[in-house]
């Protein structure tokens, strides 16, 4: 028999990652409901048509399709045959092999849930979602083939308030997980704004696209680009030293606000830009920085407003968040004209952050407070009618299920990270109480057995 | 553009319907961690011969396969449509079609986990894991084909304990949740005694397949079906009785115990039962009840020891709960002689019992404790200053975000199950107040800003 094994790009959990991921996810979730955001799920397979044409051409090939059971039936062979030969030929949606695909993201089964459920949603809604998506890709460090989103949207508003809103979510989840951030904001408004006023405003996109890798190519780079692209001299001249701006937010709005003020929709992205500011400098953020980057660009095309990332600070990693405006993503389904905003957060990326700098709390290895030995006989039963009460008190405990070497059942309880460990011995039993032993400091105390809760809180 | 819709036998999850699922995921959770268990989590997708072989050739036929990718590279097409020449044929598996398949169950992914991290687990092994699983079967009422499982095991240990714990858990958790309900156990071994003494040692399948369909049937359909499958009268004659007891577990097992005592196995078998029983009378269940019944029989192949179900008392429904003890699951990827025993809640079926027995608790449908209506301008900026104060203290709030008719802001409360709405109109923020409205009773009051915490506690 060959070992087991799983598949390319895929991961098991085991107890002591869940746990912390489950700690990020926690705080995600909570600081969501905390905004008045509610929670969907949608299935994990969609119809294929759903999903192809929505990624690109690279993205459609990233979809992992699930093959049609039917086609195991003996009927019509020489039809599925012949469908198969298509298929290989490049017609990759033949339904009668692949009616379905696992979902790539979370935000366009989320506009086909808006557009299917529109006559039972109350708009504005606000909804998260957490859960896996999978993609088809190479897999390498850090990018695997399942991992879970956990993005968070309103849409059917295009008030302002929502994009302060985020970033104060922003702010309060990466504050309450102990990361520091700068939330980099920008506008898709301002980048046409740009293009507008270079002269190359029907080029936006190649603008962008160049802008986009500053981090990577830097100026010079991003202006060979422009130049291999066919920008004039003189557009790259006026584009250029806003993406090589290396002042301050306000500096920054300022230079913008000079130089956009022939272009109505540059002032309108600055106008935008500049009330996200003004509520968030009113309100105050708890650890974050909110920071305008007018070199942030993200690819997604159906960006059309604010646009979003997270950065840890001091440390080297792509962003750990990101998201933005989208003034038309349920369009695509057929219900035109519903604005949204969202962003989402890279549970991977937060988890590799948060074990890097130890931010993870002590104790957020394991989940059992405190382990009762076993010496089997009547201090076993007495164990476990002392369990009884302290779970009901809301302390989580177990019992060595056998009577076995005490060395054995100390070290179940170090390998699970147990705090705490109970000894009801003879001596113990007789004198009714427990001897209850700290594993980290070795520690060993007597107390009455009515006295455990208070003894490890 | 048609319409969107979802694959059959698939499911999208509402805010609404979500909140109370996630009010009974979170339960079992908590219940799980209370008595030691860890959470771990395993790929949606497995290698396809961790999983073939597994589930029987019904189960065979229900996996979903995955496509693989590299199928539409351009290379080697002749290889490729023989290959699914040869799959029409029936050989399923070939691999140069599908390599992975989705998750059937948690069961056999967790024991090829077991098997793989071995060396870092320590044993015994006390997991649960939560996540959906995947069967192509033909969708009907209360049948999906993407569903949760919520399973609970425990590997490594022989003892009995583990059994008497898991009779806690169903308490607990069905506690928890307000459901009536009867623990039945049973135990494989006694089946097999009843077997060995009535003659028909070899044929304990064909036995127990028959005693299984006990309800639908019923005593002379079982009878009947045994006789059809050529087990003599005498044989039958034996057999039946134990089967259509319809006294009490205690007298039961005293009739159970004179009728088995020549066989081992069997009188091992009502051992084991009894020292759970002991054990669960010693310390108690707050409301289910458990008892024997020696008709409890469970399809699954590789139950050894004790088998369980639970039912709702007084409900049409079969069972929402099962389980039992396996002595060699892990045996099938090479890790013999691993004892283990779990349980398995099926969410689906506690939500549509709690649904229908109005068990969900109040404002269960919601996340929001209170909306701020929006009148805009200076009210709108102190609204969003007190939310801050609010969340900071732990309650979930949100403002409408437009200044929108009053009537459309209070629809949306409504709509979204919030119980109360804070209004700064301009009296209020001129006099530093707030209005409070409970939407439910429809009352109004008028509280210093300060106070809203207290006054919606």
């Amino acid at each position: 028999m060959n070992a087991p094994s799983i598949p390319k790009g895929t991961r098991d959990f085991g107890p002591e990652v869940m746990v912390r991921r489950n700690y990020i996810f926690s705080k995600i979730r909570s600081v969501f409901e905390r905004y008045g955001y509610q929670p969907i799920e949608t299935p994990s397979m969609e119809n294929i048509e759903t999903l192809t044409g929505k990624y690109g051409d690279e993205g459609d090939q990233l979809l992992f399709k699930i093959l049609n059971s039917r086609q195991y039936e003996a009927r019509n062979k020489e039809e599925l045959l012949d469908t198969y030969k298509k298929s290989l030929e490049g017609n990759i949606n033949s339904k009668q092999l692949t009616e379905r695909a696992l979902r790539y993201d979370l935000t366009v089964p989320f506009a086909r849930f808006v557009v299917m459920n529109r006559n039972e949603i109350s708009f504005p809604f606000k909804r998260y979602q957490i859960q896996p998506v999978w993609r088809a890709d190479k897999p390498q460090r850090g990018r695997y083939r399942e991992f879970y989103q956990c993005d968070v949207d309103v849409v059917g508003s295009d008030s302002l308030l929502n994009e302060v809103e985020l970033v104060q979510i922003f702010d309060d989840v990466l504050t309450a997980l102990k990361i520091p951030v700068v939330v980099k904001i920008n506008n898709r408004k301002i980048l046409s704004g740009i293009a507008e006023l270079a002269g190359v405003g029907e080029r936006m996109m190649d603008m962008t696209i160049a802008i986009d890798k500053l981090d990577k190519i830097g100026i010079d780079g991003v202006t060979k680009e422009l130049r291999d692209k066919g920008f004039s001299e003189e557009a790259i001249l006026k584009i250029i030293p806003f993406f090589n701006d290396k002042s301050d937010s306000t500096t920054r709005l300022a230079t913008m606000r000079t130089f956009l003020a022939s272009s109505e929709i540059g002032m309108k992205g600055l106008e935008e830009l500049q009330f996200v500011f003004d509520y968030v400098a009113k309100l105050g953020l708890s650890t974050a920085e909110l920071e305008f980057d007018p070199t942030l660009a993200r690819g997604l095309n159906y960006y059309t407003g604010a646009i979003f990332e997270v950065k840890v600070r001091d440390f080297q990693m792509g962003s750990i968040c990101g998201g933005g405006r989208y003034d038309d993503l349920t369009g695509i389904f057929g219900l035109p004209n519903v604005s949204g905003v969202g962003i989402s957060f890279g549970a991977d990326r937060i988890y590799d952050v948060m074990l890097e700098m130890k931010l993870f709390p002590e104790g957020s290895a394991g989940t059992t407070n405190l382990l009762f030995a076993n010496f089997g006989g009547d201090a076993e039963l007495r164990s476990l009618e002392l369990m009884k009460e302290l779970r009901a008190s809301g302390i989580n405990c177990e019992i060595y299920p056998d009577d076995s070497k005490m060395k054995k059942q100390f070290k179940y309880a170090d390998d699970k990270s147990i705090p705490y460990v109970a000894i009801i011995g003879e001596d113990e039993f007789k004198n009714g109480v427990v001897t209850i032993k700290n594993m980290k400091s070795g520690e060993q105390k007597s107390v009455a057995q009515h006295e455990i809760a208070n003894a490890i809180a």
